[in-house]
């Protein structure tokens, strides 16, 4: 192998990666969930390199692990471990290759973090609305491959809404320039989408052409308690007759969810004078300012009090206030993480039955599983919930753990079998990577396995890509 | 073949329709332009009879033609002179199945025309935003298979961002579920968007749950003259960053445009004192009311008067004078048609580069055909622009037909090939069906063609589901 390895490091220009030490950060997943082994890490510099190591990779039949920021949840960017496998790193990608004012685009390289590409459409007064927790890491590349979600889908769509047009390498090596900035296009098969949201198991996305939004003049936010889940939706109703697209942001949460915030984050307080079961936080955007946005932000809530979907009610007036209404929605997640062990679920529903999924399945985890807390909290705009659970408060020790850790596989079960009957989703934003990829096999109709393997089979017929990531092994293609 | 065909007159509930007279409505496309041949004709009633027709059909290796209101402007549910294949009606496929006002979706068969589901989700206080001149005929199948564009692209999206899942017949005559009314879920590749846009060439979309908006308060219009198309394209930026998502149309259209409809539309008249060689229309849609409405117009209208980027404007205060602006633009097409032979583009560019464009392009077809008059309009705010030939004013004579029709070809390829040097679409919204097939062959890359054959022949390996149209008939696989 190492004469070949020599070879390939000949193939391409950027680093070849096969000293154990140097690897090892590539390996493992950032919540050290998974680990895996390679035979070694490629970091090319272009999109041409791109191409030429996959072309080496399979000509020598050895499978490719597409890796972004690492920051994914679902372990689709950590390979098996084999170690007979090449991890291919997009990180040295990181152009921003073109900006377009006028026709509002951004072609960026995958490499380029979120937030860089948040940044350059700042920098140019436009907005580029994708936002998720680890935007400081994670690669507009993983978040294509991922079709990553985040908290403005309810206003400007996921990952795959945001993008126009893509450069992927295929699985055999070939570069396929799908950079267009086009509106609309309709000249044959939508291979953007396909690649976008497949994880890397069909291709490699080495750029993209993203959308871009003008810059809002100036955002609200209010922190709404509300009696029930039921309310909330109601509340959801009056806000998008009432704002249409001004709505930017309306998320759901419970009060365990905000206590658990209070206590571990020093600077968090609850910025109502009563508890409540539930809490809204919504977000306005707007064209004119900010007496405008509170004006209507207002008018909202005062109708929401009116109609008792509201029961209290705070408003930011400063940009200090709009980023602490906002801290106590995105300091859930560490908070929970505090507490210790955690139960996950990312999950999609029709709006329509999310309360009725919240109280029947609440209902049944307490019967089966007393005592354990949920902390449910998440996009309701999108219909969107991170319906976790945290061990009960008397079992946080240590001794306890391992007794939790063994109620995740019935707990996943009980969870996803009310998602499926409710019509519902059991991999919202996080993709199936490993994590989700039997479940999700276990929920799909036959018909649609048997299509989307067709579809691996056709693009990645010597199955390299990625391997065991989304779909269950195939066997007959595996090599 | 007679046994054959009552063998399937036996396999499913509807119609077959085998006499020539019975067959001949749905053998020629509305405009007359392909005339074809076909076995039969079947009118399946339900999504499980059209899944036993095209198992009828993988069995007896016999090629489908799927075909909704026939209203298509490329040929793509045309059958081919052969008589060797089926056309599949889906005309008969015509209940709303659902409705959910919490969730914003509706569930409708693929037969029920774009008007029928405009209308139901109206009745329901929800708007459906897709809307095309053929809305009272074309279905939502066909919508979806063609991925239709139209006016309000710009805020709402495609007929692709419209839809939220699909139910769909596969070449080998199974019935795939993806009903999903949800606005997140990452659990495996993108079929549905695979099946959206493909013209009927990989499967049968039988259902489709479609996305709901909020139903605006108010809308307003304003017909506002510019100087050029630059600098219609400085007042789309201003709009868009004053107005947002309030803005839901901006319609360009040249003088000679409006002159045609003024001849040929007796109540048509110019709203303005004096011509100009360019107008846009916009539309303003607000959630408040009608006067919020206005003021946002009216303050977009001066500002790009003061700035020198309009020369005059008028506004719409009644739902007749709106309706009145809007019949400028939309009587168009038909004005032309009366005008005698057309010669048609449907193009896309980035919207940065379409000044240019028109400006290079008109340049080069008034050296090269000088006379024939060009009738340029489309959807600026999404970089669509149609552009049309009429002949010159002085050869409309039936003696001058033959002339301007040969010129049909030659003038294709220089649009054609100006939109390929300026990185655009050679089909922005009317597909490609047979018309432009070819000619989007030659544009696309070996990768990309690669690509989508292999897509092709992973889900219809026969070659039976719509054979000829989008794709160059491949004798690897046609039978």
């Amino acid at each position: 192998m190492q004469a070949e390895l020599n070879e390939l490091r000949q193939a391409f220009a950027g680093r070849l990666l096969v000293d154990e030490a140097d690897k090892a950060p590539f390996l493992t997943d950032w919540r050290r969930k998974w680990t895996g082994q390679a035979l070694a890490v490629a970091q090319p510099d272009s999109a041409a390199d791109v191409a030429a190591v996959v072309r080496w990779c399979a000509q020598h039949r050895i499978a490719v692990v597409p890796q972004g920021g690492n920051t994914g949840l679902s372990g689709g960017a950590t390979p098996d471990t084999s170690g007979r496998t090449l991890v291919l790193s997009l990180t040295r990608l990181n152009k921003v290759r073109a900006i377009d004012t006028i026709n509002n685009t951004l072609t960026v390289e995958a490499g380029v973090t979120l937030q860089q590409v948040q940044d350059a459409a700042r920098e140019a007064g436009r907005l580029f609305p994708l936002s998720l927790a680890a935007e400081g890491t994670c690669t507009i590349g993983g978040n294509l491959a991922s079709n990553a979600g985040g908290v403005q889908v309810l206003r400007y769509g996921n990952a795959r809404e945001l993008c126009l047009g893509i450069e992927a390498v295929t699985a055999q090596g070939e570069l396929w320039d799908g950079l267009r900035g086009l509106r609309k296009d309709n000249t044959g098969y939508d291979l953007r989408d396909l690649f976008i949201g497949s994880e890397g198991t069909l291709g490699v996305i080495t750029a993209a052409v993203l959308k871009l939004h003008p810059l809002p003049a100036a955002q609200v936010a209010a922190f709404v308690a509300v009696p029930d889940p039921a309310a909330a939706l109601q509340l959801l109703q009056l806000a998008q007759s009432r704002l249409g697209a001004g709505l930017t942001a309306f998320e759901l949460m419970s009060d365990t969810c905000i206590a658990l915030v209070e206590k571990h984050v020093d600077s968090a307080r609850l910025p109502l004078a009563e508890r409540s079961p539930w809490y809204v936080l919504l977000e306005v955007s707007d064209n004119v300012d900010e007496a405008h946005a509170s004006a209507a932000i207002e008018g909202l809530l005062e109708a929401a009090l009116e109609q008792e979907l509201a029961t209290d009610a705070a408003l930011s007036a400063t940009l200090a206030q709009f980023q602490a209404l906002w801290a106590l929605r995105e300091d859930i997640s560490e908070s929970q993480g505090a507490e210790g062990r955690t139960i996950k679920h990312d999950i999609a529903l029709p709006i329509s039955r999310i309360a009725d999924f919240i109280d029947t399945t609440g209902t049944e985890i307490a019967r089966r599983w007393p005592g354990e807390r949920l902390v449910v909290f998440g996009h309701l705009g999108d219909g969107n919930l991170h319906y976790n659970l945290s061990p009960a408060a008397d079992r946080l020790g240590a001794e306890h753990r391992a007794a939790f850790e063994a109620l995740e596989q019935p707990i996943n079960q009980c969870v996803h079998d009310a998602v499926a009957a409710h019509g519902g989703s059991i991999s919202a934003e996080h993709g199936l990577g490993v994590l989700r990829r039997d479940e999700a096999a276990r929920h799909k109709s036959p018909v649609e396995l048997r299509l989307m393997q067709a579809v691996k089979a056709a693009l990645d017929p010597h199955g390299l890509m990625n391997p065991g990531k989304l779909l269950p092994p195939n066997q007959e293609h595996s090599e």
